[in-house]
């Protein structure tokens, strides 16, 4: 199955960790090998502007997102 | 409860609020250690650049939360 | 009174002050103490990077104001 | 008279031109002092990384001025 | 054949593959040989920062893909 | 003739060549000396994230010129 079937979630939350998923995948694609990303793991988790760096991503992503789901305006 | 239970607001002020939320959480997902990120508080709250780049999170995220409010236009 | 009782501004140019002050706040949030950032400005004032990254919050917030006012259209 | 009455402009590159200003209106605000900021352009100006960064600030704001003007689609 | 004829895709995940492809083609395109840039390869894939900056471009290139298939809605 | 007349373009490849041009474009207005952006050339193409923040100017840069084409949809 697809790690992507879609973009449409119930809820902003679940929208949320999809931008997280969507941020992450990139790092992977261009990173594969599992070791050598968790190595990296306590130097960004711990660094200040990494980590604001993680959460800029994760804003747009979740900005895409949230336009795919009409900002769940309806719910 | 959900943290994020709806992206719509009753004004312009709770919108921008909730983009701070959005912008902390992402953190707070990637460095869930509560001590570790009060470690890099003083950090980050101290330098210029990476205040300014915790703004433009922000402004990112306040970019969706008020598409997702139409802009609190008919208020 | 709130701050930021609304998106809405009579002339692109107060939409474009009203960008700037939403990058300020940001910052005054995650730095509230005045003399702390009053003490930051003449560095990144006086650095180009900083002043580029700067502009860059502000245009992101600009686009947000501009949406918000549709791009003053009928003016 | 305001400096910036309309994003409306005649022509993309008109428009192109508005989203420079719209940069280095950012930075005129919050560094104010011509000379100031003359002092630093040899800086900037021979450094790739800043012209790069420059270029990604015009990159929003022309996206803005283009939004604005509808992507002069009629012309 | 363009190595661009569309930014429609069938799916989410193939819209997101392209995405990555848009973002690596800018680099290459600045930087046309293949050695060169395998030579950087391993630099960037061991480098936090490097592998959030990269996905922060696919996030933006992946935006423009799901606006151009209307965010696959109706599938 | 002016260097940008439209932001249409006949298909998404050279709408791809008109986002790289629109973010070489400016580079050259705040550098115009051919010779100092020839010197730092091989200096950003040789560096992976001077190449990565390339690479995020042509996205923001195409995201423009993408909705300027209604995303080459009907094409």
């Amino acid at each position: 199955m697809s790690w992507l079937p879609t973009l449409q979630t119930a809820t902003p939350e679940e929208g949320y960790e999809l931008a997280i998923k969507l941020s992450r995948m990139a790092v992977k694609k261009t990173q594969p090998d599992d070791e050598a990303r968790a190595r990296m793991r306590p130097e960004y988790a711990n660094d200040a502007d990494s980590l604001i760096a993680s959460s800029h991503v994760v804003a747009v992503n979740f900005h895409t997102v949230s336009q795919a789901n009409d900002h769940w305006r309806d719910r």
